[in-house]
């Protein structure tokens, strides 16, 4: 079938609508600084829902400030098929982690405007709160308690930094909807978004066929040592945190790379005390991400890592407590809704190959109650969660377009 | 000569005034915060004005907020002989490092009064301002200002994290005297000190008579490599700039190692953008701390981490920045205020041994402009810069002591 007779999404107009929201929260270095459920979150929403409602969709707001905007099928008992992502971002994030999600889903239900065409499913484009966790630990808060992996009343008391909760955040800016939480059939999520990673554009493809998410464990690594003088303390005699804290990164970091390509281990924050240059550091905080997409191999990971942890500590006379205050094991996505994807792939003519995310996202809670999948596009350089995120506009129109026919291929073009 | 007949300090007064101003900046572990120039710190200085008035001293103010108390001697144009430490503390800090060494000075202005002992010279007790560097850097600097080592504006507008400058808080807490800083004539000084170090408490000596000080570098250390998420982001294609400064450090402490036990190094603060758990960091920025006595020695240890940081960036593709921003050269102190120490302490009959300082004090700065030596008593365990610093009644009496005598031998008694 010649291309150009194929339905398609506007392109043009999608990218044009992703530069629109990333003028909120725009940072110096041509990124996005739009944390969760802050004031330019809220302007973020406030944007998506004025358009949505543009384009004819009604919007409800659930308990968690998910955000629904639902274009009506033939017959409206029929659960929805479902697409969306998340609008906040990291601190130094990019225009696209997410909001490319958000976005074609709004672009898929304007393109099924123009086209005049009717669905016998209800459409439905949703967003995510707090998908990130860089305000409020842990990531996909919302997208979690809609799947049932953690109540609402969690959800809601999940504080930032300064204490402050995702609930009292909510109501502050008008973002505490009525709506019940999950609970409701969906008949296939979908999530478009960028790779994040470099795989895509080394090898050419146009779209990933999201196949498998990677398993991933987050930990907090507390060292203590004895905080003394830096000057006359032989180095024999320290009991230092800080050196104990980078000799444990550097295991850990060996532990990723005796598992790469998959596995991988990242080390994002840490924290000393008293924090002062003179001062032997009686204590440091770090974080510990580590992933696979094997269960079996992300379990002998953290074994090796617990094991090198306490060799160090012993070595220098340290202590350590070491918590796994989050995981999520390895998601093999839904054969149908995969299906789908490879066959818009193959329709609209693009270049694909099968991939795993290595990111978590809010479809692999979304899984666990709804048959879903994703699809992916390259990003320049597989790099995400930075300023200079980039994308080509070509590959935001495929993805979208890829969105769009698995959609219409789920919820039925009504002849 | 019988113990009993020597004229001695009231070593119990000396210890109960150390107890009265540990309460100014108590902390829950039994320590000590008097961040220069705070509050907390204008207390410590008014009740060691208010103590130095009360035994008959006048009190003069310098433009840098060094405090000198002065008992006038039989000829008040001879130039003083001065003792003196400062009474700013770390953000965990003991009850002695710095406070010991004023009221020691304080005592002995008591004890002279008390046996009526009038002495040629003048002697004065001094507090220098900012001494700790842990609000703001550099470390000494008020001592380093009066020894012409800084020109005042520099050390005035030295500003803390929040851009608080010592001239602003001078002025706010009342103690921007108007005094010139320096340009006086002083006959000898004297600090005591606790050690800091473990050596005089494992070896069982008293007293340590400090004969040279370590020299000293501060480096700020920037690793920059590029943010990315920590999923999807394989181990070989990252730039993590964590990853780089934790082998970095490693290789750091290696130095250290390598010139023990009088080489060491010290990473006392490190911070992390844009430090969220689940994004590569594209930037640390960390503190490095590097002393040795022999100031060859430290060239080379200096040489060989630069080295070494050049080397892990190349390997992972990091950028770095590395600023020598502080720095004092290995001091020889003044043999005849040596031999006064000496001398003091075996007509005491405490046991005692030469020691080098592995701390900075303002006697460093000092010894430039006036003849100069320092007294060491031992402290618990070596500890200093934390809650947990001690040191037993008897140490911090028979240090008080030795400066007592080694002031007689310079200011002369008047027969």
């Amino acid at each position: 079938m010649p291309e150009q007779k194929i339905p398609r999404i506007d392109g043009e107009r999608l990218w044009h609508s992703l530069m629109e929201m990333a003028k909120i929260g725009a940072t110096e270095k041509g990124g996005n600084c739009r944390l969760a459920l802050t004031d330019l979150d809220r302007d973020g929403r406030n944007l998506f829902v004025q358009w949505c409602r543009d384009a004819g969709c009604s919007i409800k707001v659930d308990k968690m400030g998910n955000i629904f905007a639902r274009r009506d099928g033939r017959n409206n008992d029929l659960p929805p098929v479902m697409t969306g992502s998340h609008l906040d971002t990291q601190p130094t994030g990019g225009r696209f982690d997410g909001v490319y999600g958000v976005l074609a889903g709004l672009e898929v239900i304007r393109s099924l405007n123009d086209l005049g065409y009717e669905t016998e499913h209800p459409v439905e484009v949703s967003v995510w709160t707090n998908e990130e966790g860089s305000r409020f630990a842990p990531a996909m808060v919302a997208s979690g308690v809609f799947a049932g992996a953690f109540d609402l009343e969690y959800g809601l008391s999940r504080a930032d930094a300064d204490g402050t909760t995702i609930g009292e955040e909510l109501e502050r800016i008008g973002y505490a909807g009525t709506e019940a939480v999950g609970g409701r059939d969906i008949h296939a999520f979908f999530e478009v978004h960028i790779e994040q990673g470099p795989i895509l554009e080394i090898e050419g493809q146009t779209i990933g066929v999201v196949t498998d998410a990677q398993g991933l464990r987050w930990f907090d690594l507390t060292v203590f040592g004895l905080e003394s003088h830096a000057g006359p303390t032989p180095m024999a005699e320290r009991k230092d945190a800080m050196a104990g804290a980078t000799r444990m990164a550097d295991f850990i970091y060996k532990v990723a790379h005796d598992n790469a390509p998959l596995g991988c281990a990242t080390i994002g924050s840490m924290s000393v005390f008293p924090n002062s240059r003179n001062v032997i550091p009686g204590r440091v905080d770090m974080t510990i991400d580590m992933r696979h997409p094997d269960l079996s191999t992300l379990d002998k990971m953290e074994t090796s890592m617990r094991a090198g942890i306490d060799k160090v500590a012993g070595d220098i006379g340290l202590t350590t407590t070491l918590d796994r205050i989050f995981c999520y094991d390895p998601i093999q996505f839904d054969e149908g809704c995969i299906a789908a994807v490879r066959d818009a792939a193959e329709f609209c003519g693009f270049s694909k190959r099968d991939i795993v995310s290595g990111a978590g996202h809010d479809s692999c809670y979304i899984s666990r109650v709804a048959p879903t999948s994703m699809i992916f596009v390259p990003c320049i350089d597989g790099i995400s969660h930075n300023e200079i995120e980039d994308a080509k506009p070509e590959w935001i129109s495929a993805g979208g377009n890829v969105l769009f026919h698995a959609i219409l291929g789920k919820a039925g073009l009504v002849a």
